[in-house]
């Protein structure tokens, strides 16, 4: 059965993105420093199109695992730009990844402004749908084909899976960090009804992987 | 050199506590459910006077470890009770643990309302600080006589340590748990102050516990 699983790192005090996100700070103030783990990794260099080294280890096998059957991804309209309200017609935003995103699969992102679907280099497609999280989800789901679907952020958009119970897994990258504000992970959360069970806990270098499968 | 050393179990979305704090309810609405981990080790059933058995392992073994060298103990008017204002003279508020705490030792209060001392049994007296966090601190090294001096909360009286830089220890028990509202452990810090350096992370069955150092 293909399942929902969320990948995302967070600050020791829950935050996965710095106040004030903007062009300029996609992360927010101080939020760079959440990937500082991953940036450095063979796996995520590779994704991002550099072949030549990067770190190996405890880490780099944990983000290999999380990118393992993965066949589409859903992300809400926070990760994937800072634009709010209409797109424009004439410029509109791309993401924050270049011409060639790391994804190589199709991605779903959530917002209230329709728009065509946006083809990039190296297979990723982002598709804009604006009928809400369980569309998404099936649409998500249809196009990975078996495989598993990623949520990957921005934290609104993990809370309303959450509350719906449509998430199966949770992988979370705790550094240790203080943000001290900005977005928190987990807000909003009706703590009755959603339930998980710890899969595993691995600690790496300046990180802790904690996996965790939402009870159904 | 003697350490203050915070010892706390939080859910997984961060709460120490949950919501409504009462006598009923020591620890909030669900907030019970954080130390369905502890009461059942040998080391706790041993503090409370329960000597006939208990579960050892991994988790007990931390609890242990956690109780290691410990002389004195620090805690916010919120942990100590859930009584506000000045202390009734007649009937006043004598903590949640019984005539026999399992403290053991010198337990400062913090609080705005002056108060005698309170001898208990077993070796427990609580001290009621009212000039300030450094000044309680100063009290419990004295009373700690060379050894280290643990901080158990609440949220507030943890979070005024952390921002004086007053903390030398973290450690954290995560349970798979979400509160959804309370007591959040890390809020209204300034994350460019306070850093931190993971130590190690243990995972026990239901409960990882991450302890970290506070850089200088």
């Amino acid at each position: 059965m293909s399942k929902l699983r969320l990948n995302i790192t967070m600050s020791l005090d829950g935050y996965v993105a710095g106040p004030n996100q903007s062009v300029e700070n996609p992360l927010g103030q101080g939020g760079e420093d959440l990937h500082d783990w991953l940036v450095k990794l063979q796996t995520f260099r590779a994704l991002h199109g550099d072949a030549s080294g990067g770190e190996t280890g405890v880490n780099d096998d944990v983000l290999r695992e999380a990118f393992e059957n993965i066949g589409a991804t859903i992300m809400g309209r926070n990760m994937f730009g800072p634009v709010r309200g209409p797109w424009d017609r004439n410029d509109p935003w791309r993401g924050w990844w270049g011409d060639d995103p790391p994804f190589g699969h199709a991605v779903f992102v959530l917002t209230h402004h329709a728009r065509e679907p946006l083809q990039m280099q190296g297979g990723t497609t982002f598709f804009f749908v604006t009928d809400g999280i369980e569309s998404a989800l099936a649409q998500a789901r249809k196009a990975a084909n078996g495989k598993d679907v990623v949520i990957g952020g921005g934290a609104s958009a993990v809370q309303q899976y959450l509350n719906a119970g449509l998430i199966d897994e949770l992988e979370i990258h705790v550094v240790p960090l203080f943000l001290g504000a900005g977005a928190r992970l987990f807000d909003n959360l009706d703590g009755r009804k959603v339930r998980v069970e710890p899969i595993r806990t691995i600690a790496g270098p300046s990180v802790t992987h904690l996996k965790y499968r939402v009870a159904k």
